[in-house]
C-alpha cells in the first residue's frame, strides 16, 4: 500500500486548527502528528512514498455536498451533470463525498428506484457517494420497504410538501412516514413548501401573463416555506421523528426551525450557497428570460427583505446547521429555455457542486463565518448528519483518506472557460472571484486533484453505507 | 524526555469517537494513530517508556473548569479549598485545567490583585491553571488596566450585578467595562443577579423571621436573574461586546440567552452540575439547617417549575454552551453555621469540582446527552471560549498531553469517605452513584492520577497564559 | 308601539359601568337616561306602558352566540336542537341572537344550501338569527357565489380544515376562498384542525382497540390544531383575508394567535365554554362510554397541561376575542351510542347554548374576568365581528331592545329537570352552579322571558342580514 | 340648571357609532336618545335652554390628555405652559381633562409635593385635571405616604429610571415601591430608560465634541428604553404590582409589553404624537441647533428602523393602549438655548397638549386606526386607566357632560399664528395640515370652545379624584 505525508499544513476541525502532519496509509489516515514528522527518532518523510507538501495552507476534511440529483428527471427532461461529469466536478472543488437522492416516483416500487440508481452511479463515480431515499409514493408497501432501508445503508429519506402529481405527499402520508422515522431513526428530509397554494399562485400568474422567471419567486412566497416548514416541525414534534429540512431560504423558516431548537426539538435545516449570496431582484429579475439560470425550489429571495444576511446568520449560530448545494443542473438550451413564456415550464435547478467550498470560503474571508465553521458546515456536520462521520468529514485516525489542501493565499475565477468543468452551457456563478484556492484533492488516499490537473478516474468513487445520524439527537 | 502511549481507547472529540492510540512525548502529544500502533513497521509499544492500556474505555482530554474560587475571601471567612487541595480534587476527578478568579476589591489596583492571586497559587497547584480577573471597582484605573490585560494572559473579566457594597458594579461601570471588552476583544463575564432588588427582599424575609437556607432561595426569585440577564445582553448588545453569563440557574434567563443568539449576538452561557441535578426544595428546603449545604448564588431553582429539566434541553441543543462547578466550598462547621438564624450569613458555595466530570457522564448515561456532547461542554469549549484550545481542551499532536482514561463499566460512588479530597466537613453530592469511573489522569504527560493512587506533587501545575475567545464569536 | 322602562339597574358596556334607566319605544331603545327617569319634568315611568325593576341588577345586552348549529347533519345523524328548541333554550339562558351556518355540501350550490337553511329557520326562531355560510365545496361556481354572499347579508363564511370527504377545504381551496374574503371583505372561518393526519391517528387507535371516548382527544392532538392555526394564518398573511379561526382550546393554537396579533395581523380566535371549565381527563376520559358527552372537535385538553388556565389568560387579555358555544348536541341514546365501539362514530358536538351567559358569568365571580369584560366576549365583540354592532351588542338608543337583566345576587342549578330547555337527553353540564340568574330577557322590545316563565312565541325571531366585519381591522 | 341639547351627531364609543343626541342637564349627561329627540312625545329640542347642531359631525367625550407637565421644573427652568395656559390650549384642541404630575424632589415630603401642586393648579384651569404623584425619592416616609395617597384622590405614581441625581429611582427602590403598588392597587407608572447608562453615553459624546441635538437620539439607544422595559416589567411581575410605561418609543419595548401581555401580566404602555410622527432623522437631525425643539425623553426614533409604523401597528391592536402627550413645553429662546454647544443642557419636552385629538385623528384618515379607536385611545381607555371613567371618558347619561364635536369635513392647519395657543414660540407641529376640526367643546355642559371663540374662564376646571385603574386588571 502507498504511503503518503501531508506536511508542514494547518489541520482544521470543527473545533479548532493547527500545525499538523498527516500520514496516509494506503486510503487510510493512520497518524495525525506533530510537525516535523519524527517519530520516536523516525523520519516520516524518508519514509514515505509521496510528500505533499501543505506549508502555509489549510488541510481540511474533503468537502461533502449532501443534497446533489445527477441525472434528475424533472419537468420532462434530465439534470445535465450524470454521476461521472457531476462527481469530477465535485472532485475538482474538493468535494469528495456526495450523497444524491434515488427517486421513487408515484406508482414505482421504493426498492427498484433505489436500484435503478445504483446501477446509474456504480462505476461512473470519481468520488465516494450514497443516496438518499425519495419516497414519492407513501403506500403500505413504501413504508415497509422504509423499515429496512437502513439495512441497505440508506439511513435518510424525503418527502415532498410541494409538486402536487409528481413528488407531493400529503400531510396524512407524511405522518404515517414519520412514525417509521421515529420507529427507526431514519432521517426525515423535507422539501418545505406548500405546493397546492403555490400551483394556484403559478397558474393565476400565467393566466395574468406574468410569464417571466421572476414570478417563479413571486409564486413561491417565504409564506408557503414558513408555513411546510412549521408543519414539517409539528409532524416531527408529534411523532418524535427526527428531521431535516432540506434547502432553506426565507428568514421566517429559519426562525421556525430556531424556535424548534430552543424547545428541544431534534430538527435541523440545510441551506444553499444560491441563497447566502443570490437574489430574487439581482438574479430572477435578471432581463429578458436570462433569471431562468437561477429558477430552483425553494426559490432566491428578496434582498430588501434581508433573507441572506440572516442566512449567514444562522449558518454562524447553529440555527442552520450545514450548507449542501442541492446541485441541479439544467443547460439553458434545450432546458431551461423550455420555459420561455411559461416560467412554470423551467427546470428547477442550480449547479454549484464545483464551487460550494469556494463560495462557502469566501463567507471566511468576508468574515461571515471562521474557518472552523467552514469546515464544520461543508464536512463535519455533513458527515455526522448523515452517518459517514469516523470515515469521513474529519482527519482523524482509521478515516478514509479523503483530504483537501487550500491555499488561503490563491485564488479562483469562477466561470465558463474560466474554472467550469460541470456539464451545463452557463454558470450560475459566472464572475464570482473567491480569496482561495483548491490545490490538492485526495481521495481515499489517491490524489485526484493537483492543481490544474485531473489525475482520478472514472469509477474511483465507492458507494458508501451509512450508519444513523450522528448528530446531537 | 518520557514517552507514554495510551493505546487502544476510544478517543473522544466534540464530533465523534473512534478507537485510536494516543503517543505522548514529553509533555505534549506528538501524534494520534490508528490502533495497533505500528506505524510504518515501527512497533510503538515498545518503543515508548509507558504503555497504558485504554481497551474498553474512553480516552479523553482532560477535564477543564472555568470557574473555580480556590481560598476565595467571602462573607468574613474564605473558601476552604486553597490552590493546592482544590486542584488535587479536580485532578481525582479528571480535571486537569482550572480557571480561578483574581479579585480586585473595592478601592484596590486592579494589577496588585492579580499579582496577589498569583502568589497564592504559584508552586502549589496540581493541575494547570488561569485566573479570570474579578473587576470589583470599576474606575478610570481599573479600566486602562483593562485593556492592558491580554498581555497578562488574562483574556476574560468578570463583574457582579449582584452584592452591593462588596463586588457590585452599576449599569455605567457595566457600560464602561463593556466598551473595553469590544475594544479588545476581552471576554466580559457577568454575574446576573439583581442586587439591590435581592437586598431588599433579604431584609423582609428576615425581618419577617424567614430565616432558614430555603429562604435564600426565594429571596433570589428567577425573575431577578432573569432580569439581569436580560440587562447584560442589551449593555452587550449595544456595545458589542461579546457576553459570557455565568452560572445559568433559571430556564427564564436560558431564554434570554437563546433569544439573543438566534438575533445573533454572541453571548453564551454557563450553567453548573448544581443546576442540573439539585433543587429548592430537596436541597435548599432540607429540614433544619442542613439546606446550607446548598446555599449558592444563583440559588438553586424550584422543581416544580422543572428548571433543571429545561438547562439539560438547553445543553444538549447549545443554548448553554457549557457546564462549570462555580467551586467555592465552605465547611458546615465554623463557616456555614454562620448563618445559622440569619440564612444571608451563610457563605454562598457549593464544592463540585471533584465531581463534575463524573455528574456530567452520568447524564450521558441517563440519555441526557451524547459522549461527544459531554466532553465539549466540560473540555473543548471550555477551551475555546477561553482561549486555551490547542493546548488544552483537544487530543491532537501539539496538544498538552492532560488526558483522563475514563471507564464506561466502571462506578464511582460519591460521598465523604468515599470519594472525597475536597477541603470539606460535608459533601453537597453525598450518595449519588455514578455509573462511569476516573480511571486515570495524565496532566502535560505526566501520569497524576492512577486508579486509586495519586502520583502527582504539589506544584506540578503552572500558570497558562490565555488567547482572546477562540469560540464562535 | 309599546313603550318600556328598565329602571335602576346598573348598565354594562364593554367599557363600564353604570346606573342608568333604559327606555323601550316598540323594538328600539330609544333612550338611556340618568337613574331617576325624569326627564325635564316628565315622570318616564308613569308615562310608559311597562316598567321593570331592576334595581340591583345587571342591565346587559342580550347575548349573541355567534356559532351554533341547529339540525346540523353530521355522522349520519341531526343535532338534536332544531331552530325551535334550540332558540328557545338560548332566550332562557339570555341570548337573544344566533348566528347559525347554512352547509353547503360537496356537489351541492351554495345558493340553494342557503335557501335551505333560511327555509328551515323562518318561523321557528324564538330569537332573531343569522348565517355565516360553510362552504363545503369550494370551486369555480361557489367562489362566483361567495363573491355576492354579502348582498344577501351573509358576510362570513367558514371552511374547514378536518373532516376530508365531508367538509374539508385542502390548502389551494383555502387559498382560493381567501384571495375572495380579501377581495370582498367577507370574514373567513376556519375550523383548524389537520384532518388528514387525525384521520390516520383515528384509524391507528381504532386498529389498536382504543375505541373509547377518551381516544377522540387523542388522536385530535393539540399539535394537529396548533399546526393548522399557524397555516391557516399564514394564508391569511399571504392572501390579506381577515381570519376568524372558531373554537380555539389548545394553548399553543392561542399563542400562534398571540402572535400574529402582536405582528398586525387581522387574526382571530373565539373559544367556547368547555374549553374554559372541562378536560379530556375529567369529561372525555370518564368511565365507560359516559366521555361520549363531550365529544366534540375541537377535543377538550389535558388539564395537566394547563390548557384551560391559558385560555382564560387569553380571554382575559383579548388574545380569545370572544365566545361563542359551538352549540351542537346530541342525545346519548339513540345518537352518541351510535359510537360505542368506535370513538370516531360518535356525534360531534355538545350542547351549552342555553348555559353561556351564565358560565361566563361565573368567571366574573371567580375573578377571572371583569363584568365589563363579560358583556364585551359574549355580546358585543360578537355585534362588532360579525356586522351586527349598532343594532346588537350594545345598549344605546336605536339599538334593538334585545336586553338582559341580569341578577347577580341569584342562583341557576344547571341540570336535567333543573334548568334545561334544549333537546338533549343529558346535559353537558350536569351538576354546575352559578352564581348568578338571569332574570329578564327582552328581545326587540317584548319580554320573552320573565322569571320562570317563557313568555315568547316561536316565530318572534327575525333574519338578520349582517354588514362587514366592524372589529378593529 | 342649563340644559342643552346636542342633536343630529354620530356619537362615537370604544365599540361603535350611531346617531343619537346627547340631553345635558347642567354639569351632567342626562339621556342618550334616538335622533329626533321626540321622546314619549315630548319636543326635546323646543324644551332646553341650548341645541347645539351636530349634523355631519362626531360626538366624542372629551379628550382625556393623561400625562402632563404644566409649570414642570426641569433643567434650571420651568415648562413655558402653566396651569392656566396649558389647559386653555387643551380646551381649544378637544382636550377636557388632564392629568398632570406632583414632583416630589429629592428631599422633599411627598406629601408637601401634592399640596405645592395643587395650589399651582388651584382656580386657573380650564379644564378638569387630575394628578399623578411623581415619587423622587423612595423612603421609609413617602411609602408610608403612598400608602394613603388613593385617599387624597391619587391613584396613580410614578417614578423614573433614568436622570440619576433627580428623578431616579434604583431597583431597590422600585421594588419597595410596587410592593405597595401592589398591595393598595395604585398604578406604578415608570419612565423606563436606564439612566446610569445614558448619562455614560452622553459624557462620551460631549467628550467627543458630539454636542447637537441629534446626539440626545443617540445617546438614547433604544437598547437603553428596552432594557429598563424589560426590567420595570420583571419587577412588576416579580410584586405583582400593575404597572404602566410612559411614552413608550422604540419598537423593542412595544415588543416586551406585548410579550409579557401574551403572558398575563397587567402591563399597560402609552406612546405619543412624537413617537407616531417624527424621527430621529427628520427632527432631532435638522439642521442646526432646531433639532432642539423635538429634545425630549424618550427620544424621537429612526425612521429607518420603523419605529413609527410599528407604533401604529401597536395602537391599532392594543399593544399599546392609549396615547398621552407628555406635554412639556420649552421656548427656543432663554429655554431650550441653554443647550447650544451642549445637548444635554436642553431642556426635554415638545408642546403637543393642543394637537393630540387632531393629530391622532389623522391616523383615522389615513387608515392606521378606526374613529372608535380614536376614541378609546384618546378618552376612553385614558379614563378607565387611571380611574375616571364613568364621570369621563364617556358618553353616557350620568356623566360629565365634556363633549366635543367634531367635524371630520373640517380642516386645521396646525402652527404659529394658524392655530397655536400653548406658550411657546415655536411648534413642534408646524405645518401639519389636519383633515379634521375640533368645532364645539364643552366642560361639564359649559361650551367653552365654540368655533373660532374661547368661552371657558381661568377656573373652569376642577380637581379630579380618581378611583383605582378600571381598565382590565
Amino acid at each position: 500500500m502507498t504511503t503518503t505525508l501531508v506536511r508542514g499544513g494547518t489541520v482544521v476541525t470543527a473545533t479548532g486548527r493547527g500545525g499538523a502532519d498527516v500520514l496516509i496509509d494506503g486510503e487510510k489516515i493512520a497518524a495525525v502528528l506533530q510537525p516535523g514528522s519524527t517519530l520516536l527518532g523516525v523520519d516520516l518523510a524518508s519514509a514515505v512514498d509521496t510528500v505533499i507538501e501543505a506549508a502555509g495552507k489549510y488541510v481540511i476534511p474533503g468537502g461533502i455536498d449532501a443534497h446533489t440529483h445527477m441525472s434528475m428527471p424533472f419537468g420532462g427532461t434530465t439534470a445535465s451533470d450524470d454521476f461521472e461529469t457531476g462527481t469530477r466536478a465535485a472532485a475538482w472543488g474538493g468535494t469528495t463525498t456526495i450523497i444524491d437522492f434515488a427517486v421513487q416516483k408515484y406508482g414505482e416500487r421504493l426498492e427498484d428506484s433505489l436500484q435503478t440508481w445504483h446501477e446509474m452511479a456504480a462505476g461512473r463515480c470519481a468520488v465516494d457517494y450514497s443516496f438518499h431515499q425519495i419516497v414519492g409514493d407513501v403506500n403500505d408497501a413504501s413504508l415497509t420497504a422504509l423499515r429496512s432501508l437502513a439495512d441497505e445503508g440508506i439511513t435518510s429519506y424525503k418527502m415532498f410538501m410541494a409538486y402536487p402529481g409528481v413528488f407531493y405527499s400529503n400531510d396524512a402520508q407524511i405522518l404515517r412516514a414519520m412514525q417509521v422515522g421515529a420507529d427507526t431513526g431514519l432521517m426525515t428530509m423535507m422539501h418545505a413548501e406548500n405546493g397546492p397554494a403555490i400551483d394556484v399562485l403559478v397558474a393565476q400568474l400565467l393566466a395574468a401573463g406574468k410569464t417571466d422567471p421572476y414570478y417563479h419567486g413571486i409564486a413561491r412566497a417565504w409564506q408557503l416555506e414558513e408555513e411546510a416548514t412549521h408543519r414539517a416541525i409539528m409532524l416531527s414534534n408529534l411523532t418524535g421523528a427526527p428531521l431535516y429540512v432540506v434547502h432553506v431560504s426565507a428568514k421566517q423558516a429559519v426562525a421556525q426551525l430556531a424556535a424548534a431548537r430552543d424547545a428541544g426539538q431534534n430538527v435541523y435545516g440545510e441551506t444553499c450557497p444560491q441563497y447566502l449570496y443570490l437574489s430574487l431582484e439581482d438574479n430572477l429579475g435578471a432581463p429578458g428570460f436570462e433569471g431562468a439560470k437561477w429558477v430552483c425550489s425553494t426559490p432566491l429571495r428578496s434582498r430588501h427583505e434581508h433573507h441572506q444576511d440572516e442566512m449567514w446568520r444562522a449558518l454562524r449560530t447553529n440555527d442552520i446547521q450545514m450548507v449542501s448545494t442541492d446541485h441541479c443542473p439544467f443547460c439553458m438550451k434545450g432546458q431551461k429555455d423550455m420555459g420561455v413564456g411559461d416560467f412554470s415550464k423551467i427546470p428547477n435547478g442550480i449547479g454549484s457542486i464545483e464551487h460550494r467550498m469556494d463560495l462557502l470560503y469566501q463567507g471566511v474571508v468576508d468574515g461571515r463565518i471562521t474557518v472552523e465553521r467552514w469546515v464544520e458546515i461543508t464536512s463535519t456536520t455533513p458527515a455526522r448528519m448523515f452517518g459517514l462521520y469516523g470515515r469521513k468529514g474529519v482527519i482523524a485516525p482509521g478515516a478514509d483518506a479523503d483530504i483537501v489542501v487550500y491555499d488561503p493565499h490563491g485564488h479562483t475565477s469562477i466561470g465558463l472557460g474560466k474554472t467550469h468543468h460541470m456539464n451545463m452551457d452557463h454558470s450560475a456563478w459566472e464572475g464570482y472571484e473567491i480569496d482561495g484556492h483548491v490545490d490538492t484533492v485526495l481521495s481515499r488516499g489517491k490524489v485526484i486533484v493537483d492543481g490544474d490537473e485531473y489525475l482520478g478516474s472514472k469509477g474511483d468513487g465507492a458507494f458508501l453505507r451509512r450508519d444513523l445520524c450522528q448528530y446531537l439527537i
